[in-house]
């Protein structure tokens, strides 16, 4: 479950094009207006994901707003690393900032499809599937982020009903849109008998799917396709002489996962099943159909490497920022320490303990009791468990020798 | 894939079971008011699958009339044995009657369902949660057969909502209920926070679900209670020294499928997806939640020899009519051989190949080319590989040496 999967990318080659995409717009303006102005700005810094630790199901958690207050009031440099989505980092933010009564930048929100940013130059010219999250609004994200040509399932399904025979197209009238653009690869194909001959490039998991079903046979086809061509099949698949009997050897679209948490607090009294639940009905369902084939995917988000050294990079520039604003240059060294403080053994724990700075940061995980994990021995060890985010800040600084 | 997996019955004892169920109303109508009375009954029969072999999406394939009119008109038993459902047998037999211009009797039909009647006095008084099809037709069927409290996930998630945070309630509007009958078993369980204390007695798979999201999270929380209360969580889940690592050992209800298939053949060029492609999806979760333990299920419809064995003694039945209605005794020693004709080779072709009747019958199975099987070796080798029903009644006559 551990595995890196980070696809045609290396990890310090993503963290680095992320930061190209990822201008701060209003950086900082909160410490430009504050009025404190504290002795020093620390070599260590904390990460805290949202859901769980900071919320719960949207829902301040009791010390939420306790903790980012100190924090900030102390300079004491903090990143927000989430696997959550769906809307755009500067909606995402400003309702955080409400939500906490805490004023946050969006250059310190790390949602799960942010790194999708790094893909807009290969994908600029191509047309890529979007899928996740609450109506369109990920289509919106995804366009927002710069991709050009972006098509949902529920446009798909809109043009040719008879793709998924048990959907219901009365639930995607208020947001599909006509396929536009047929461009000339989309006829070079001539699938046996209808006209869908579309070409997708790339499938990218924004967020959480909501209509599991045709999600999956839409996705399923395009990876037994040739070259993405929907109505396609590919005459590979299936062949044993051929790399993982010929499955996805054909030109099929690269398929992204942005978030692989396999469950979530949210409001019910029992974790959820997230993304995770749904890579994980996919990959039953590809291992039916296959026979076993692998499945050929990049997933993003937490635990993985270059998820975590974006964070750092977000979290080194806010530190420069902080010495930058206050009056003293204690702590210029750079960033030795940070604590990342979390509710998920499996993203928030996992990623921290297998992270490689290439910084030569240590990251030190602590586990919260106020999200998923319900006790005892969790899947991935942490340094510590506390009960809430207050708790993991005041272990934190003890640790540091912070009065 | 081909292991027979009829839960807590036999075979045999379901067979017989089933036939208490399914009175035939009107049966052998149309031959009781026939003009036609050929000279002699045969010792062989027919079975037909619907989909892909007789209709295609609801339309007739070419020579489907023609087959079943020569097959009537001959005096030849046959009989639909379906893994499709979601309507009352007797709603199929009228439409499937009106579509092919052949009078069928709801007796020579037996759905993927129709196995479930079995199963009605187990759970007359207790609660059972049913899901698949259009709306909560399968509930009105599930009602029809005999179950008395039935549930669906839409009145579950109209009850409590943040059962599954990305559920659109709406969808549901229009069928959901209220929950009936609260019980002394509902209140025996205290969850932590709240009042969904809901006993489920029994999961039944009547036909391809629409919401697999929904569906998913709603069976796994019942396989992962107490007991099947709804909101509880078993203590023995993951326990290491129980067997299959705690998980289905706590009086979690059992969990029915009516029909494996995983493809079909619709109205699109391509296979889709069918109840067999949710199972697999549910599957993938179950192994990712529970690290690898086995699902315990039951599996009805073809190829499981109760569903044959269920098939054969209707076709006895109807064979009986036909001796009795004509004016020849020839025939009276019994049902010799029967033909299957299927378009799928893990359900018909498996399913005839694999049979032991009890009556001593012989099944050959033949594989038509006009449904989901498009060439290339089969999963499952049939006796023939012919064009369409026509061609497969052909080779079974020239085999019976019939002229």
């Amino acid at each position: 479950m551990a595995a890196l999967s980070l696809g045609r990318r290396s990890a310090s080659t993503l963290a680095t094009d992320l930061l190209r995409y990822m201008i701060p717009r209003h950086y900082h303006r909160h410490l430009q207006t504050s009025t404190q102005t504290p002795a020093k700005v620390t070599d260590f810094a904390f990460a805290f994901d949202i859901d769980g630790v900071l919320l719960r199901s949207s829902n301040p958690l009791p010390r939420a707003h306790k903790t980012l207050s100190y924090l900030q009031k102390q300079r004491i440099p903090f990143i927000l690393l989430t696997n959550g989505g769906g809307k755009s980092e500067t909606e995402r933010a400003e309702e955080l900032s409400q939500c906490l009564k805490v004023l946050l930048d969006v250059s310190m929100f790390v949602q799960s499809h942010t790194p999708f940013t790094e893909l807009v130059d290969e994908y600029k010219d191509k047309r890529i599937l979007v899928t996740g999250g609450d109506g369109d609004k990920c289509r919106r994200v995804a366009e927002n982020y710069g991709f050009t040509n972006v098509l949902t399932p529920a446009d798909l399904i809109t043009a040719f009903p008879a793709l998924w025979p048990f959907a219901s197209p009365q639930n995607y009238e208020s947001y599909a849109r006509p396929i536009p653009n047929r461009r000339l690869s989309d006829r070079e194909y001539n699938p046996r008998s209808n006209d869908n001959t579309i070409k997708i490039d790339a499938v990218f998991i924004f967020n959480d799917p909501r209509d599991w079903a045709l999600d999956t046979q839409i996705i399923l086809d395009l990876l037994l396709s040739q070259s993405g061509h929907l109505g396609s099949l590919s005459p590979k698949n299936g062949n044993t002489s051929l790399p993982n009997n010929g499955y996805q050897q054909d030109g099929q679209p690269p398929l992204y996962f942005s978030n692989p948490d396999l469950l979530w607090a949210s409001a019910y009294h029992l974790p959820r099943l997230g993304q995770g639940g749904y890579k994980a009905a996919f990959e039953g369902v590809w291992k039916a159909v296959t026979g076993g084939a692998k499945l050929e995917k990049s997933v993003f988000g937490k635990p993985y490497q270059g998820t975590f050294a974006f964070a750092e990079k977000r979290l080194q520039s806010h530190r420069h920022a902080l010495i930058g604003s206050g009056r003293s240059k204690i702590g210029t060294e750079g960033l030795k320490r940070v604590y990342m403080v979390g509710d998920n053994p499996e993203s928030d724990i996992l990623g921290a303990n297998d992270y490689q700075s290439a910084s030569g940061s240590t990251w030190q995980s602590i586990l919260v009791r106020s999200g998923v994990y319900s006790g005892g021995e969790p899947a991935h060890k942490p340094k510590v468990v506390v009960e809430d985010v207050w708790d993991a800040v005041q272990w934190g600084l003890e640790k540091e020798g912070w009065s």
